[in-house]
């Protein structure tokens, strides 16, 4: 046992163990979960959640609220105990629910199921990253829409955070970029209970945090031993509050499994039920009835949730500062109201040009960039970056500047290069509401950001990602960067869109898509390298890209010979086969194809008008791997894709040794004919 | 331009600025490539190359060499350079060939390609992490084989590294844990040269990287504006050579683009040629004749490869060290040529266990933590460890114990939460030699190390990883930590072998494949859950898991009316969906599908065998995404896969819920023969 007893008066303590024993009795009852992580933290959420936090847990959707992310995900119950007992949409039947078919309690939390979740958290690193996101957005909206005595936008960000989360690369990203930022209103509660799962954190964990985060130019306080102290939490809360420069971080040595007296400070709290016999032994600690299971005493409950009225009065606040600034400033206050709902404004892409072949050749990633400075004049809400690659990702919003300390108007952010903190940032935006972000790297580099890409994927966060450099066609820097598998990889990821644009025109319409697009993240994949913007006036429109499949050039006579498929800049060589393969006579259909999962939203009626079944004779060409295009082309097709690494070369001897040629398509449909 | 004035005397300057000069023209002549830092880093180089380090320029695999590894890999010039003039083999028509097709100069060092290229750099970060490793291989190999007055194993490793490098997460991982190890032998250079691609790193970044090292407990030097300085270069590099407990660094402030009148210290001097004219105005800086092109003055070379006979004679002493072990120490030398010829010892599977149907049900991940239990004790060369996962995963050596400062014997490496430098360290084991690493984590985590797996495989190394919750079997922890695409996106990087097997004695199997295997990475794929272990007497041999697939229940007449596939915990499924098919008269084949990869390895006489051409009707089942099966069902099969996220819940019921039953499969397989 630590030396911190509880020096919270006696209806504090009360709240607090009913906390612990919540959690405890939820765990036990599904028979896994992590008690641990609750039981020591119970305390400093109470503290936040009851002394600091506003929030409105009749509205958790309430705009102006303090947000809360519980990185250490696995604590889950500690974030439902508190949910509960403030009055949320979540019941005592929820709880005994813990990790069950279809209830409102999972494992970790999720977003997307429990109301006042504020984003979904597990894999570690994810919920800091996303909070530096929210804190980015706060930062932003309150710049671009709070004037003198209408702060309309103010309020914080608190994370509770862990070891695991520390150890983590994802953790130096978020640090290092919001200590850059000075985004003062953001509060990390470092959980210091020197345990993790093979035991103390000493065998592979020793940074100095506190100095670490004073490099990163936070404001730290170490508080030491005082998990318990409901007193010194709170002042630490407020100093924090107080802060107006920079970050801030708590650190808190706290026990794992508090009070139990066999595992308080051991792993054996972390990740498992504490048993029937220990659950009443703790209790017994707790003083605490022991037999009783998901005991919430009345005046705990009643005192927790007088949160309610607190939040209704918060919000009513809110509501006549509204009032007021809309009066104030109407044209203001009509373009903050756009962005909470994310609406795209009348006549947003008026300004999109429509390309002509006299254009070209144009890479697409440059097509890119002149679409998104078309549409983010009518957009102000769209905001982006690069990973420390604007120049090459053509992402730069040429009429703002950089986002930074003391310009947070600004549109433009300059990442560095953090490509995880990028897109999981990102994510904290959209979630936070009013900027819908964008995202920007090399594509090979979506491996850096690929945990951050699947959560947005599974919280349906409409994030865009501009990956440009999609393939060997980036030429000499060579196979460490140039994608491969990264095409099959992440068209695996379940409700992520990926498209490929095969010219400056089907550019404009993959942003379409993607601004249009709310109920998940959608990824545009584009070239280094120019190709030609197609004659629109001998091929069919570059609408058809809306569908993921069209028939860009059709067959000469009434049935295809042959159907060729491509995406981005392999179209063109396709294209140019159908052309001699019409000079041997053979009639080519040649499809692009963009967007595997916007065609298979199309009707099964679009899908064989594009693909029509009796022409089993088709071949697949991409500069990647195959894997998947089994799908499209069938038994009787063929795939052009690349099994191997690349190579270092300029593109177009590349292209060449890897087989993407005119000729080569020619012999494989000739070849393929033949069978 | 700078006031760090070279202080170097003639020739060391000659040879100085023959390696920026030979970077420039490389850059010209390819027309791409990244000038800048080697301008700027040439006088580092010069000096590790000189006056520290020991390598042997005709034999760049002498093992106890000092490692150099370039980390801001765009700087391949700069290694280039220092090959060739220190004279290995590489020769100035390969500078003259930079970033050309079959060239042994590609954009980016790639160490299959050129001898003295330690590791493939180029995305951020991995070089950082592969030296932490490489420094960890000395370590442990030092400790296990060195003798009082017999240090044969004693060498550095050095890494420049870049802002870039240092924005990356990889590097809080990389260096949190080399500082924690206390890793003396490791020294890094960090290029503080306030640039990045989109402007003064300063926009983005702005760590106290001193405090931030200090944090880590590393030994620091921050030497100014001393870039040019051959004697305050060499004074850090020697000072940190002296220093016996922490791993080094040496901060110092660079000018990119050294000499150039218009682009030093600018972002243009970074990725692309300076221009003909500024090249020009560049070398009259340096005193340089202004149009000659990769001049190379005879003195200067004459002095660098001196390296030469200073390697020559290194590595003959080092070879009379190993002699007169051998005569002292005849097993452990044994022991050490074992290693580093990477072979297994014999006998060394004599303990792994045939796993009988009694020993089930045994979850994959407890079969395979009884393998490594087996071998271990028979290949000591293999070094292994989980992200804070080894309970899970099952990974401890149980006769060993952790690895860390003082005990750098032990073989279990308790990596911390950190699955990037994980993986990316366990690269540089492989690298460095003598260690057979393996890396353990939940196989959802393998997104958080992709760019390090890729690498691996890129390499041809033969790292393996162990990753086990493999599915939405792993149950409660929900969404987030279940993998749906994983398996089709890591099926999809070219040269990495996944196998997922079906039970116990299949797990040895695939433990064998992964030991066996010398040309690249294997994953090992195993489920949290419970499995039966196959009776064998019933089915068939594990041993055809060796070829990628086989048939494990043959069907009872002479052609299967279905083929049924699968791998994992589906298999099972299968095998008793087969027992009720048959009750319908329905005769089908089990095919047991552990790796794709390897199955693609067999003959097409083999492969047909098993997956016989005539028999079209096929299912797979996969509690996984389903791209990439269409190759083996073809058009007349089906595919039982999931294109969702998970959900918390036991698994059990999760698997009912996502439609993974006997009674489904039966039901599919029917609907299948129907149409």
């Amino acid at each position: 046992m630590s030396d911190t007893s509880p020096q919270n008066d006696a209806l504090e303590l009360l709240c607090i163990n009913t906390i612990r024993t919540l959690s405890i009795d939820a765990v036990q009852k599904a028979n896994s979960g992590h008690p641990g992580a609750p039981m020591a933290l119970a305390p400093a959420a109470y503290t936040l959640w009851t002394k600091i936090m506003r929030y409105n847990p009749r509205n958790p959707s309430w705009f102006n609220r303090d947000r809360f992310i519980l990185s250490n995900g696995h604590a889950s119950m500690l974030l439902y105990a508190m949910l509960y007992l403030t009055g949320y949409d979540l019941s005592l039947d929820d709880i005994k629910n813990f990790r069950q078919l279809k209830s409102k309690t999972p494992g970790h939390p999720e977003n997307i199921l429990t109301p006042g979740v504020e984003t979904t958290t597990g894999p570690l690193g994810q919920g800091i990253m996303n909070a530096v996101g929210m804190a980015i957005a706060e930062a932003h909206l309150a710049a671009t829409f709070n004037r003198k005595g209408h702060e309309i936008i103010n309020h914080y960000t608190y994370a509770f955070c862990s070891d695991g989360d520390f150890m983590e690369g994802a953790s130096h990203e978020a640090a290092s970029l919001a200590g850059h930022l000075g985004l003062s209103k953001l509060i990390f509660l470092y959980d210091d209970n020197h345990i993790s799962i093979e035991g103390q954190t000493e065998i592979a964990y020793t940074d100095d945090v506190k100095t670490r985060f004073e490099a990163y130019h936070w404001h730290v306080q170490d508080i030491g031993d005082n998990a318990n102290d409901v007193g010194a939490l709170s002042q630490a809360f407020s100093n924090a509050r107080q802060e107006k420069d920079r970050p801030s971080i708590i650190i808190v040595r706290s026990h794992i499994g508090y009070g139990s007296p066999s595992f308080q400070d051991t792993p054996d709290a972390h990740g498992a039920p504490l048993g029937e016999d220990e659950a009443a032994r703790t209790k017994r600690v707790y003083g605490w009835p022991e037999h009783e299971k998901f005991l919430v005493p009345e005046n705990a409950l009643e005192y927790m949730q007088k949160a309610v009225e607190r939040g209704i009065r918060y919000e009513d606040e809110w509501n006549k500062q509204c009032a007021s600034y809309r009066q104030a400033f109407p044209d203001a206050a009509l373009q903050l109201d756009t962005a909470l709902r994310n609406e795209l404004p009348k006549g947003w892409d008026k300004g999109i040009p429509e390309f002509a072949p006299s254009d070209g050749p144009l890479a697409t990633r440059s097509a890119s960039g002149k679409v998104i400075n078309a549409f983010a004049e009518h957009v102000p809400y769209v905001v982006g970056g690069s990973a420390d690659l604007a120049p090459s990702n053509n992402s730069l919003i040429k009429t703002t500047d950089y986002f930074g300390k003391g310009r947070y108007e600004n549109r433009n952010i300059a990442w560095g290069v953090r490509e995880h903190a990028m897109c999981s940032c990102s994510s904290g935006m959209a979630l936070h509401g009013g900027i819908r972000p964008f995202a920007a790297t090399f594509f090979v580099f979506t491996d850096y950001a690929r945990p951050a890409i699947r959560l947005a994927a599974l919280m349906g966060l409409p994030v865009i990602y501009v990956m440009t450099h999609d393939s060997i066609g980036l030429g000499e820097d060579g196979p460490t960067h140039q994608p491969i598998e990264h095409l099959a990889s992440l068209r695996a990821i379940p409700n992520l869109y990926v498209i490929r644009p095969a010219d400056a025109n089907e550019v404009a319409f993959a942003w379409q898509v993607a601004l249009m697009r709310t109920t998940g993240p959608t990824m545009l994949v584009l070239t280094r390298q120019k190709l030609s913007v197609l004659d629109r006036t001998i091929y069919a429109p570059a609408e058809g890209a809306l569908n993921g499949a069209y028939i860009l050039s059709k067959e000469k006579g009434s049935v295809p010979d042959i159907v060729l498929l491509a995406t981005g800049s392999e179209v063109e060589l396709i294209l140019k086969a159908q052309d001699n393969l019409a000079n041997e006579g053979i009639d080519a259909r040649v499809v692009s194809m963009p967007s595997w999962e916007l065609f298979k939203d199309q009707s099964p009626a679009y899908r064989d008008e594009v693909l029509p079944p009796a022409t089993t004779v088709r071949l697949a060409v991409e500069a990647g791997s195959p894997l998947g295009w089994r799908d499209w082309v069938g038994d009787a097709g063929d795939i052009m894709g690349i099994t191997t690494f690349g190579a270092s070369a300029p593109y177009k001897e590349l292209f060449k040794q890897y087989g993407f040629t005119v000729d080569s398509v020619v012999l494989r449909a000739r070849k393929l004919l033949k069978k």
